[in-house]
This record gives C-alpha cells, structure tokens and sequence, in this order.
C-alpha cells in the first residue's frame, strides 16, 4: 500500500503501528470504531502484542489521542502504559454508554469527540 | 454483532447491506477510505455483484450519500445506476487527488467533506 497518501483504507489499517513520542513502537490498531451516523472514526482499538506486558487483548483509545506520522508511516500517542492498565474496562455495552466514553476520554485527557 | 448501536466496527463494515431509498438491496460496503488527520471517513467503496450489471468491481460513494438506517440494518443512497456508470474513473492517484475529489463529489451532488 502507499503509505505517502492523505487517505488510508479500513482493510490497511489493521496492522497499522503505534509509536511513542520518542519513536519506539508499541503497538499496532487492530481496528477502528466508527460513528455511523457522522462517519468520524471514534476509537483506535489497539493491540499490543506483549510490548507492554497488558493482559487484555485490546484497547480502545479515542482518536483524538493519535497522530498519523508521515515519516514513522504509523500513528503516534502520548499514551503511557500506567494510563492503559489504569483505563475504564471495555464491555459490550461501552459503544452505547455516553458515561463511559466520557471517562475514557477523561482518562486520557482529551476532549470528547461528540462536543 | 450487534447493529443496534450508535458505533461500528471496521471489521464489521466490509460486507454491510446498501439499500436504495425503495428499500432494495443493490450492493454492499466493501471497504471505507479515511481521511488520516482528520479521522473523518470520506468514501464508502461499493461492490455490487451483479446486482445492477455494472462492470468494474469498486465504486467509491462520498461518504455523504449514505444514510444508515437502522430498521434495515445497512446504509441507504439515492445514488442511480446511471450515475454510477457515469462517475469519474478510480485510479490509485484519485485519494491524492482534489480534483478528482470534486469531480466525484459533484458527480454524486453531495458537498464536499472537506469544506
């Protein structure tokens, strides 16, 4: 795939990497989650891989808390991993719970894409 | 999955039902394209199986000419099939291209996502 274009295919993300700020990968998106009504991407759900020693498979981040880095050809995130293991648990009922999502984003310190 | 909910995944995009405003299916979502920075997806990449005849495999609609619609479970457009037969050719520099883009989005009447 072309790495280089301001556009990006659902089926190309998968696999896409994480990065720290320092550079250092982390992780990969193992997929995204999308508003269907607006169409903006909401959450990276992230896989980490045993990088960080997490227990759980994934987790969602708010895609406020990514930055795509033409040059790395990955996403970046200020992300700690204290701030991982320390996140509100993901259940099935989280993409329909404004309350969680309110505290997810609160958690990561970024504003809420619906504002 | 469940489609009751406000959020979907990616990985459960590919192969989501588009109905025409009668209520028909004439394809499905094969794959979405987005914006990188913005998080906003742009197009929605149909393929129809033979449903209207048409000859190429993708057709990118602006993500602005779908509407999910929950009691059908899928994504409803007004777009024609002579629309589609007539809408400007794909190529791998149409994500980098504006004019393209603006082409596409006048082809189909729907205002572009990135004014």
């Amino acid at each position: 795939m072309r790495t280089d274009l301001p556009q990006i295919s659902t089926e190309n993300v998968q696999g896409t990497n994480v990065f720290s700020p320092d550079g250092n990968q982390i992780g990969e998106i193992d997929h995204l989650m999308i508003d269907k009504r607006s169409g903006q991407v909401t959450y990276a759900v992230m896989s980490f891989g045993g990088f960080l020693g997490l227990g759980h498979s994934h987790y969602p981040l708010p895609w406020a808390a990514l930055h795509y880095n033409k040059d790395l050809e990955g996403f970046q995130t200020g992300v700690t991993e204290a701030q991982l293991k320390n996140a509100p648990q993901l259940s099935d009922d989280s993409w329909s719970s404004r309350e969680w999502e309110s505290r997810l984003h609160q958690h990561y310190g970024v504003n809420p894409y619906w504002a």
